[in-house]
């Protein structure tokens, strides 16, 4: 970040927390340059930039006042309608395609599936990994290969207790991130052919999950607000048997959903009333923005039906490649499918996250990553407020770094991501989230960036090419009627 | 290891290349207690083991003599002789029953299928992993998550071609060990139903992997010092057209194998007239006792048939779970299984690891090695050869850490295994090596740790369990007669 970005996300700050109030006029520029000890064009360059925001505005001769509280987009409102037919996966080709096309940008964190690594404390992780590599003792490098470092899992398990969940270190399965956890959940207790629960929309990894494994798929309504309707689900259930429920309770991935307490609940009795094993993923709920983590489905397991999924990627350190899953009833099958895939997780990475968890102040850095994802998803969803066509609704989630936008019907956001991707501009466009490419017109947006000129240039950019959609779109339609005149 | 054990080692070492002749006489007592500054009681207990191992003999009154050069056991002769069915696999359990049998004994080295961790460098890689923990940047932390660490990858390459092997850096995928990278491969050619070649007997992992998969296996007659016969296994791909082959071409798991350069290159021939994908197993090439690192069937692969797999598990660090595949026409799908699988391999450990490859000295580490495990080859062949019943035969491989034992027709090793656990002297029983069971009278036994007086007396056990087999099986059968009598 430039000085005056810098400056620019410090004032920022003031006005959304308050000590800056809507229509109160902004200190000098002149004040702010000694006050600040920076430049009076630094000042002026971060003045632009919060105008350009939309958060101030200049009065001539007056200098500048803070704006009336922005508008945010509406939130949508309908839950999907997906088919009620177990189907199977061919979607792998495009969520690949268009991985591989973000990957080539590496600043467009739009598209991402973690968070800026900006937001990492990587020399205190550092650190860990200087202090773990002293512990490298011949008796210990085997040991506990699979099911993973027995400290590592003690720290996890005390984490478990401290949010009330009685989970034992015994029940702990490190793996190679949570995808990992994830697919070794399913190769417990599925095999080819059978039916799967998901949710619509779903995480794409899920979906990938799914094909390569020979499963069909068999999608829930799902609304934005309150998750999965559960009456659909029963359906589904009675008419599909599944093996398996995938799902993410805490900020799902793509619509950023908290299911209540009382639907958790009713959705773990529900689960348990047909004995389908519940695999959730429950990646980010180190990220919430409420009082207090909220409780996973897996806090209302009695009977050991859910295997909880969960990692140190989202929050902590995604290179590091280290999540675990505590499989409930599943502990022996899921410790063999680990086994027989690659035998354990790596061995340095497990030992720092240890270290780091038991004296590196990891509930610090959340606080402070929550504070800045809380603030950037406000800035995020203003923007897109400012610059998506009128009608244009996005999630306001309640935690994460991503944000669920829903164009009016007739634009199109896979035509939109090829538009935008030769400029460095990439999302994650809805088809990507759907085994029958349903959400043509939504797209997830990461919110975790820094918010520079940069990135609202590239909202500013997404919005010009819907507006050229439109006009496209007219022009097409008028194109077909001479044509047919 | 003990002061008496170390002089035992030294001493064991000037017998075995030759300084101490068989017959000459042995340094005195106290001459080597002041030639070495150690005790004279020091001395004697290590002359008590030298002693026990058969390598120097007491005569009264005259001092210590090097004993007479020591027998071998002789080598097996036969080649294997499965079934030529495609078999489905119900194996799993037997082979996990056996690993976490062997798992609560930590120092029975002789089950283990890595080798005996004090033979690593580990203070150099601790160094290693200190350097890489200042190499954490924001920037890098995501960067080439998939398809790994773009500075290890090149490693790898510059080690290939070092071998005379063309790969390029851009054909490498860093995956979390061996194991992965072979399950990946399996299934990025593979899907449930299909036939896969493998050897008899062949690596249980391997089996574990096609069992899981619903993959059928078709076992080819192999020779424990030549390898598959070619023969056999084209009549196997004329009638079950197998998706892929699995083998270890240098330093057979467990035999011991290595096929030598003309059968290699016949191999790969037979199977580019065939397009069969080679899937190829290449952990312990770099533990060679031969003048120069054998070539992998890789090196004659010139249609991009041949997956190469190989780790750093077994020649440097195990717990840190980094291996890698060059998949030859193949990179993209094995690049797509990974991403699906789990994202990528953990990145500290390949930082490390790619800073040890560097500036480290893999190489003078591996030639320590390569010493060590050829001396304690011949210490654990020898002592088979003096406990074990007669006509027990060993294979006398020319790398690795493991002799496949083969005990006379009527010896159960599996009996064996469950008569010595509970003794905590563990090994690995022949039918785990085997889809239909045979190989009930061998044993894959690991002779990379210390050669101290603990394992000498757990061949000792091993030896006179044997004997009672054969006791009992008499008295079985007299029993039996005196039943129809």
């Amino acid at each position: 970040m430039t000085l005056y970005e810098s400056l620019a996300s410090d004032l920022e700050l003031s006005i959304r927390n308050g000590t800056l109030r809507a229509g109160e006029r902004m200190p000098s520029v002149r004040y702010t340059s000694r006050s600040r000890g920076v430049s009076l064009s630094t000042v002026y360059q971060a003045y632009y930039l919060l105008e350009a925001r939309g958060l101030i505005r200049a009065r001539e001769r007056s200098g500048y006042f803070v704006a009336p509280a922005q508008k945010l987009p509406g939130e949508p409102a309908r839950a999907s309608r997906p088919t009620s037919e177990a189907v199977s996966l061919d979607v792998s080709d495009l969520i690949l395609q268009i991985l591989e096309g973000a990957r080539v940008h590496d600043d467009a964190w739009f598209a991402s599936a973690f968070p800026s690594p900006h937001l990492f404390p990587l020399p205190r992780l550092a650190q860990a990994l200087q202090v773990a590599s002293r512990s490298l003792r011949p008796e210990q490098i085997l040991h506990d290969i699979t099911p993973g470092s027995a400290e590592l899992r003690r720290q996890i398990a005390i984490r478990y207790g401290a949010d009330g969940l009685a989970v034992d270190a015994d029940e702990v399965i490190v793996t190679n991130g949570a995808l990992e956890a994830l697919n070794l959940c399913l190769d417990a207790v599925t095999r080819p052919g059978d039916a799967v629960v998901i949710e619509c929309p779903s995480f794409y990894g899920a979906l990938q999950s799914l094909e390569a494994r020979g499963l069909r798929a068999v999608q829930v309504a799902t609304h934005p607000r309150d998750g999965v309707e559960l009456d659909a689900m029963e359906a589904a259930i009675l008419r599909h048997r599944p093996k398996a429920c995938w799902m993410m309770t805490t900020f799902q991935n793509p619509l950023g959903t908290l299911m209540n307490p009382e639907r958790k609940q009713a959705l773990v009795d529900l689960l348990d009333r047909h004995q389908v094993p519940l695999i959730e993923d429950d990646v980010y709920a180190e990220l919430y923005f409420t009082d207090q983590r909220p409780a996973p489905a897996k806090a209302y397991d009695r009977s050991g039906l859910v295997m909880h999924c969960s990692s140190f990627s989202k929050s902590l350190a995604p290179g590091f490649r280290v999540g675990w899953v505590a499989p409930g009833r599943f502990v022996s099958e899921v410790t063999r499918k680990k086994l027989s895939l690659n035998l354990g997780t790596s061995l340095p990475a497990q030992l720092a996250l240890a270290e780091y968890l038991a004296h590196g102040g990891f509930d610090k850095h959340l606080r402070q990553m929550r504070t800045k994802l809380k603030n950037r998803q406000a800035t995020l969803a203003q923007a897109v407020a400012r610059q998506f066509p009128e009608g244009t609704t996005a999630t306001q989630p309640q935690g994460g770094y991503q944000l669920w936008v829903e164009l009016p019907e007739g634009y199109d956001a896979l035509e939109l991501y090829w538009q935008a991707a030769p400029h460095g501009v990439c999302f994650a466009p809805g088809p990507m989230f759907s085994p029958t490419r349903l959400f043509r017109n939504c797209m997830r947006l990461n919110y975790s960036g820094e918010c520079g000129p940069e990135q609202e240039q590239g909202i500013e950019l997404l919005g010009k090419l819907l507006q050229e959609q439109v006009a496209q779109g007219r022009s097409r339609r008028e194109g077909a009627g001479l044509e047919t005149a």
